[in-house]
Formats: C-alpha cells, structure tokens, sequence
C-alpha cells in the first residue's frame, strides 16, 4: 500500500490508508489511545482501540517511527477534520528512551542554549522546522526574482588568497597546500564585480565567514548572503528601487505560500509600502529632534538608533523598512563609489527592516585610478588584486549592487529575538557542534 | 532614452533605440566600422558611418563599454537579422590598452592555464560565459525538481568541529576562537540526516571542501555538491528512481532552456534512456569478458575502467548513465547501509556519466547499534558524535540520498575535458587566485 502524507488526509475519508511517521503524541484516554502522526508534511490524529494494538503500542516512546494501516474518518475535532483508525501497526524505529526535552507542546518554552544544545533534537518541534520552511521560501523568492529580472545565478570561491584589506583579522585563515595562508571569503563582493563583465547582472546565494568574536543576538560567524551585483546603472537608485521591487515580491510570495507558517508562528508578514529613503544625516537629525539621541555626525547607526528610526519611520510613513543612504568613506569599503557632491559621504545605503540592518550596499567605483587612489587611502596594497583591478583597465560600466543576510532577515521576519534561532546549526564565538563532516564517498 | 538588449533588437526593426555593452568587435572597412556589441544577453551588430563618430572610434580599444543610439535595420547578414546605425555614442569606460588575451574569436584557442591566469577576462568570451549559464540552469533543474517532490532546502555549517572519520587528514582546517581546530565540511551527509527527523526530504546546493593534494581533470578542492536525502524509503531503489527521475527532468529542463547554448557549444544533451542498475561484480565481470582488463575483487572502478562500463552501456542500452552498486563495505563509510544478505556489500551507488562518477549516494544505516558498530569497525571513536548519534535513538526511519557534482556534471554534459573549465574561479593544488574576500560592510 503506498503511504499518503498527513496533509492528505481529509481527501481519503473513507478509504483505508497507510500513514508513517513519528508518534509525536501519544494519549491514553481508558481503552482508547490518540496518537499524533508527525511526518515531513504535518500532523494527523490517529486513533487505536484494538487491544493488540494497545499493547504494542504500551512498547513505544514518543518519536518512535511508525507506519499506520486503518480507515479515515470525518472527525470535526481532529486537527485536519480527519482522523484515521488503525487497523495495523508496523514499527519502523523503536524509541526506549525518554527524549532530553520535551518537544510535542506547541510551545518549547526553552531557552536558546537548551534549543541549541539539543538542536537535533528540538528542530523536530513543529515551531521549530516551521522557521525553516519560511527560510526556505525567502530563498525561493530571492532567487526567482532575479531569475525573472534576468540575472544570472553564480558560484564564486569560499577559499580565497590573503586578505589585505582587513589583514586577515577578521577572517578565518586556512593553510592551502604550499601556497601558504588561505582565508573564508567575507562576501563575494570582488568575484560580483568582476562577473558584471560577463553576466552584467549576476546573483549568487551562499554562506560567508567572519571571524569577529562576537557573543551577540545579531551576528553569526558563518550566514547565508544573498547577494546581487548589476551593471549599467545610472545611479545607486536603481539598486535601491530594484530592492524595493524584490520586498514588494517577497512579501507577496510569503503571503502566497508561508501564510499559514506565519499565522502558526504567530508573525505578521509586513505590508508593502515603498520604503522611505534618506540620507545617514537626516536620520540622525531626526533622532535628535524626535528621540534625543545625540548622534549627529557619527559614522553609522548604533543598535538602539536603527531600533529608534524604524519606529519613526513605521509611524510616518507606514513602512516596517528604511534606506538609510550616504554614510561616510572612512566607514565604506575601498570599492565603494564617493558622492561627486560631496567625496566624503558615498553612494551607498543599508536598509533596515524593524530596528535591524538586513542589507548593505551601493553604487561601486568603475574608474581604474579612483579604484586604486581609494585602496591606497585605506592603506591597501594594490599588489594582490591584479585580477580584480583588470576589470576596470578592461571596461567596466556603472555598476552596484547589495548583499542581504538571509538568517538576519527570517528572524526579523518571524519576530525571533535572537538570530541563532533562525539558524539550523548556528556558530558563534562559543558554539561550534560536535558534528564533523564526513569522508568524501557517502 | 530607456536601454535595450541586444537580444531584442529584431523586435524594433525601424524603430530608435539604445544599445549598451561591451565593444567585443570593431573591424573598419573603408569608410565603415562594423562593431559587435556584447551585453549580458548576446551580441548585435552596429554600423557606425558618420564621421565625427569614426572619429571617436579611434580611440577605443576594444571592450570599452558604450551605448549607442540609433536606429534598427532588417539586415540578414547580421547574427540576429538585424543591425543598429549609430547616431550617437556615449563612452563609459574607455579601454586603452591591449587585452593580455583575444577573447573575441568564437574559439579561444588558449590552453587551460591561459584560461585561467587570465580568467576574470577570458570568461567575457561568449563560449566561456554559455558554460556557466548552462551550469545555472542544471542547478536552477535540480532545486526545482526536488522542490516539485516535496523536499525542503536547508543550509548546514560548512565550519565543523573535528573530523574524526579521516582524522582531520583530507580536510581544510581553521582556528576557532578558544575552541582550537575546526574544518570546513567535506559535505553536508550527517546534517542532511539529522534533517531527516525534521522534514523527511531535504536538498541542499552548497559547497564542499576537499584538502585532498589531486592535481587531475576531475578534482577540484572546492566544489558545488547538490545533495538530497530522503526517508521512508522501502529501499537503496527508491533513491535510484528518483535519481533516474531527476535525469529525465533535467534532459527536458534542458532541451527547454539551453538548447542553444548546447548548439553553440557543440554539446549534446544526452537522450533520456532509463539507465541500467548493476552491482560493481556484474561491472567488473564485463569489463574482464568484453574489454580485457582484469578487475574483479578490486573495491572501485579507476577513470579507465569507468570510461569502458560506459562505453559498454552507452552501446547495449543506448544508456550515457549507468548506477553501479553494492561496493564493499571497507571502501564506504559508516552510515552506509550494509546489504542483508551479503554484509561485505553496502547498498550503495555511484552514477556514472560519459566516463566519469558524477553522482554517488545509497541507503543509510538507521539502527543505532549497528550505526555504533559500524562506527567501531572504522575505528571511528563515537564520543564526538553525539548529537548525530541521538537522531537513531529518537526514531529515525529507513532513508538514503546521495550528492552530486555540479562541475562535474557540467563538465561532462558539455563536453569539456577539465573540470576545471566548469568552474569559475578553480581551486587546485596548484591555483588559488590572487582575488581576496573584502571586509564586511559592502
């Protein structure tokens, strides 16, 4: 007999059927057992009153796997308005042990190093594994988005040659062979910017590394970056609108497909409104004026001033996200375009998305001797680029583009106070599992 | 005026347009120059006469980046039917030096390290870029295939704690913080299996890492792995047939979206023929009877041996895929299912492909005592396996997947005799660019 998923369900009232999975939940009520069949799809109450039955059945912990034979039953109470009443039980996994948490209550009510130091555990919560499948759904989107805009999808390299720009501080270094040093590539910005010449608008999703000894709710040391790089530009507007185009199309598609996780979740996917766009300075004049926070003339925005802008900008203009543009060159990296107005400030901008920096980007500088002129006013030796700065010798439009974190955006998404949440297996600065990889043949 | 592609042009016959994109041609006949201008979706023809224009063509060197405007022309010796007469011309990036390499002819004629020393510009040759837009359509295939089957993405760690199983000897290592040594993955295997638990069909498209010293056609130390794995299967078959599944829409996905690179790379798409399944004995005892060379008992197939059972197969069953299975025991790891009825045999496949292993997967062992055992037999000490081991005492059904080399497969659908040529930015033993991450903020 071929299985149906529990999602099926209530489309075989009537019929006998196989379902497998877990015991999720298991109830004696008298003579009767419920049972709650978890599988990768969802949940399906399951009823035995046989007494054979029972007593295999007396057998088995919660998270035993199992495959249920029986008829399907109109039940209005039942979680799926069906119900199936077991004719058969095979048993796929015998579980003897009592689980280490407990993880069949809609609520874990655990805190994060108890979800994180069983996590193999506590994925298999269905609030858990549903985080996931919204992930999974905004990386969906981000990718058929630049598919439909006609960009080209990339893979660029993870090990990459001495990192002089930040002196490897901040980078995880390997040894290569003979070749001495290696580093985890921080972004693929530079691999980006050279594709524009063969692709012009290229995308790429992957993970990037950062050493930074961070113990915060905000950073991870390895997170998937959704990048986008585009030439032919006329000015950082246009990255920025193109942005504003994918949250316009990302939100549609979570209402069109996650709706039901969010509601189980008990998240709100934000409206879409086009998001206001000012410059670093205007936003700290606002926080001075509306919030008494001084910080005009500080070179970027603290946790509690990006926290303080999205309220002010959710209330003005009904936007959960904002662009905050023009931050000054001494914060920006070297490849960062300058303001012609005013060499200082750069063409770049963040967008915050409910009190959290989700993206960063900008206008790139094409001008071979303004690319080099800038490397050398950030001390950075020109000597190891080679390839890179060939592409500007070799033509290179207008270009710009953003790199957007996806764990940072799921959690902002879904309400999550801590990033690690919405990361399967996080590493930060005291987390690393005891998982290994494994040998190359499976 | 709002730009076009060139792909476009024979829609706006007799109409003015706007061209951008890189001078990849520029030949003058007479008083004529004919320009082929390259953008990220092909090439157009356009014909400059005016002179003050001729005038500003002197002093551009080739991939200098323009736009054109002008008007569209039926022209039916021109590649797309049609040509563009140029008004005017704006430069945005003026080239004034020779390229190091010509990568205007339709055949590079460059060998493999040209290639490569030169790459961020030999991949703006129009038979060097069709390679990776052919590799983003298979991996665009294959998310999309699992994705119609039911199966979530996840993203696992790519840095991971000790590597017990190879004793650390064939992985990239890292310093972690206070933790000491950490490894980047050699492929997601145990994650997807604690997925298992989570969603029962799971893929992943990532990199994987691999510090093994090859300098082969066929070994790159970073590579993309298109993995899946999947529960409740009845047997190592299940996985078969899907994989057999994925073939024929991945044939049909291509034929639909990249038959003209196919063409213009003189490539062939394979013929969707249900491939034979045949245990490495059955290989082995062909290659002796019908090509002579002695190989029963040995616990693989070498690239020579691979080459010939595909050649075997590609005759008798009009097949270019053939699965092998049931490779010994001592040669796959612990998670590997062991036959039943011959427990020095495991239930295992590799794919092969025109000659070469692309795919290699199986049935896993979903005891925990045997899981354990066969750990020990390894002498694999299970004290770092914790968290993975607990996955088999907390109900874990029978499952299997397999992973899949993207360059590889890229390599051999094409054609192309170096895997090295299906990568964008290759790292060998003896390459790892020049090209450096940069620092966080973008």
């Amino acid at each position: 007999m071929k299985r149906i998923f529990t999602e099926e369900l209530p489309k075989h009232i009537g019929k006998e059927v196989k379902l497998s999975g877990w015991i999720h939940n298991l109830r004696k009520i008298g003579a009767i057992a419920f049972m709650a069949i978890r599988d990768g799809k969802g949940i399906a109450q399951v009823v035995v009153e046989d007494k054979k039955l029972l007593n295999i059945l007396e057998t088995l912990k919660e998270e035993s796997v199992v495959s249920v034979y029986g008829k399907v039953s109109k039940e209005e109470r039942a979680p799926l308005g069906a119900e199936l009443r077991v004719k058969k039980i095979e048993v796929l996994s015998k579980v003897t042990e009592d689980l280490p948490v407990v993880i069949n209550k809609k609520e874990m009510h655990a805190n994060i190093d108890t979800l994180l130091d069983n996590r193999t555990i506590t994925l298999r919560n269905p609030k858990q594994s549903a985080i996931f499948r919204v992930q999974g759904e905004i990386l969906k989107a981000f990718r058929c988005f630049f598919e439909e805009n006609g960009f080209t999808e990339i893979n660029t390299p993870k090990i990459v040659s001495a990192g002089a720009e930040t002196g490897g501080a901040e980078m995880f270094s390997t040894k290569y062979f003979k070749k001495g040093n290696a580093y985890l590539a921080q972004s693929p910005q530079l691999y980006k910017q050279i594709m524009i010449g063969v692709f012009e608008r290229v995308f790429e999703t992957a993970y990037v590394f950062r050493a930074e000894p961070h113990a915060t709710t905000r950073h991870l040391n390895e997170y998937m970056s959704l990048d986008m790089e585009m030439g032919f530009i006329d000015s950082r507007m246009d990255i920025i609108n193109l942005h504003q185009e994918l949250n316009k199309y990302m939100i549609a598609w979570l209402n069109k497909n996650s709706k039901e996780d969010f509601e189980f979740l008990e998240a709100k996917i934000p409206k879409f409104v086009k998001a206001p766009v000012m410059k670093l300075s205007e936003a700290q004049k606002i926080l001075e004026k509306n919030y008494k926070i001084k910080c005009l003339g500080a070179p970027d925005l603290d946790p509690k001033q990006e926290k303080a802008i999205c309220d002010y900008t959710a209330k003005k203009y009904g936007s959960e996200f904002v662009f905050i543009t023009h931050y000054p060159a001494k914060k920006r990296p070297f490849y960062t375009k300058r303001d012609p107005k005013n060499p200082a400030e750069t063409l770049s901008f963040d967008l915050l998305f409910r009190g959290l920096e989700v993206t960063t980007g900008g206008q790139r500088e094409e001008d071979y001797e303004k690319v080099l002129g800038q490397m050398k006013e950030k001390r950075i030796d020109p000597k190891g680029f080679g390839e890179y700065l060939d592409i500007f010798k070799y033509g290179m439009p207008p270009h710009g583009g953003f790199g957007m974190g996806l764990e940072r955006l799921t959690a902002k998404l879904l309400g999550l106070e801590n990033i690690k949440e919405a990361t399967l297996f996080p590493r930060d600065l005291n987390r690393i599992d005891t998982l290994l990889s494994t040998d190359k043949t499976q």
